[in-house]
């Protein structure tokens, strides 16, 4: 296959396959794929987010090619391939294409975006003088693989790529500004970033102290912020009117911070580190009554939409379900 | 002062003044400057970029005020201020309001931006892992100041915030746009932090070694990409035709590696790094030499322009007075 660089992202087909859905309707989204078939009763939410995860691998090998010079784009590709970010990406691209009909090569172009800069700020976050990961997702971290100077300059080719992929799209030059700013805003002092900062000081708690305030904070700034982010590209490059992107923000935030409680929960279970989590503030029991709280919420900001176009996004909010799949944090 | 964030650029008063320049007639930038006196012999460059550095700093001030979390936007502002990286953004001005009659304030846009990104990408660059530099401009460097994880931070809070700032700007969309693909591709993986990696390299060599293949891309890519991207985007902005933007690319390129060259004859006068310099693969002589030689060839790229425009991009050209200027690389 001949790689070219940042190319048109129509260009890919696209490969999510069809989501086993609750009604009979015909759904709006993948309108290119095969039509669901007539006697669905779940939405499978591993199989939605596997798929999403393949289209992002399939995207990032095309757009990012293994190009001169080797040692900037090796780990650049490192860090973004076989990465288990989806759940932002995932939620923009079920909002675009089944609330608003976006063909998906369309809805791929933000999410392609915020999968990258996620990954990015991943990478950061796993280095030493941060959480001092060594593995994520059973692979050694990009810092361990290459080297901590790598780590901190392959940030630096990611996430100007990332938005000059979106500047370079095929949308409408508004879209992808508003795109821009979108993740923009979303990623830095106001917002991600910030999230970062704040776990990074959650690392001097002694046992047993526990801040609600701060640990609010680290939930809504990070995981919170990344999924409202999300729901609200995906409602961007829809055309979604202002009030129509205000409620997918509430949606997508409640959903973040649900799935944040979820992993964290897991995540103490297999004795890890949840400094700012709920499940180490309150216990397993009381944080999944607030990631039930959050599921709640998250769907009830998708009232007033058209039912047929919410399956998927109440699916992701049904946090029974969603406690038994994993997402990428 | 109240501040509030991402505000319209152009509110803030242009504050650059006047340039003498060495013919009588009226300059077209900065019209809403008084007018040139009638005598002026000479244009002075180190009072111009030490303009343009006030009016970066008032607006990085501005647009990036001391807000919650202070604990993240103090770095930030540490970063961004009284940095002295002011020759990208004074050719960006100089191209967009001198050759093409751009209101500074919206010049000013594109070249805040690029300052930003700029700063960000120096303060990962003096990083332990990098090339470990405890001091910049006689301050001590952002990790030095705060710390290696505030460092690596600051930059993710710096960089999205730039491109939010284009973004959010009220100039026309696809000029926007295309600035922040501009940007993007001058600071990404096929620019900077490409330069920054292979600078990183030559750290690694023994004394007496020199590669003049890996020493020409670290100064191209290095102040070459950026120089050429502030030339680059003051066409942009400008409403440049195509064929004029790479006239201008091929401008900001050789002046980039002029002052590159120059900065480096300094720096091993001071008995300095430059390890992938010319001054330390030819000495001192030979590399004035090469520098007079792409101040030559950025001058050439100018023909064609209106000479009425060019003088101060000429100024910026002449070798002998630039020797003497202090710009921040």
């Amino acid at each position: 296959m001949a790689f070219i660089s940042l190319p048109n992202c129509t260009n890919l087909a696209p490969k999510i396959p069809q989501v086993h859905r609750r009604s009979q309707s015909k759904p709006r989204a993948f309108a290119s794929l095969p039509p669901t078939t007539n006697t669905p009763t779940t939405i499978d939410l591993p199989a939605y987010l596997t798929a999403v995860s393949s289209n992002l691998d399939a995207q990032v090998s095309h757009t990012l090619p293994l190009q001169p010079p080797h040692i900037v784009h090796a780990p650049m590709r490192y860090c973004a391939l076989s990465n288990p970010t989806p759940l932002a990406p995932a939620v923009c691209i079920a909002v675009a294409s089944d609330l608003f009909g976006v063909p998906h090569p369309t809805a791929l172009i933000p999410a392609h975006a915020l999968h990258l800069v996620h990954a990015a700020a991943l990478m950061h976050e796993d280095m030493p003088a941060l959480l001092d990961r060594t593995t994520r997702a059973n692979r050694p971290t990009t810092h361990i693989k290459f080297a901590q100077n790598v780590a901190i300059l392959t940030y630096d080719g990611l996430v100007p790529f990332a938005f000059a992929h979106i500047a370079e799209s095929n949308l409408p030059a508004d879209i992808s500004l508003r795109l821009v700013a979108e993740i923009s805003k979303a990623m830095g002092s106001q917002g991600f970033a910030s999230g970062q900062y704040m776990e990074a000081q959650t690392l001097s708690w002694a046992d047993g102290f526990f801040d609600k305030d701060c640990a609010d904070q680290v939930h809504s700034m990070k995981m919170g912020v990344l999924v409202e982010c999300g729901a609200a590209c995906g409602g961007i490059v829809g055309g979604a009117k202002d009030e129509e992107i205000e409620r997918l923000r509430k949606y997508g935030r409640a959903l973040g911070i649900m799935y944040q409680i979820l992993w964290d929960i897991k995540e103490k279970e297999r004795g890890g580190f949840g400094k700012a989590s709920y499940a180490r503030g309150y216990g397993a029991e009381r944080a999944m009554e607030v990631a039930e709280e959050m599921g709640r919420e998250a769907r009830k900001a998708l009232e007033g939409f058209d039912p047929q176009g919410t399956q998927l996004l109440e699916g992701f909010a049904d946090c029974g379900a969603a406690a038994h799949v994993g997402v990428g944090l």
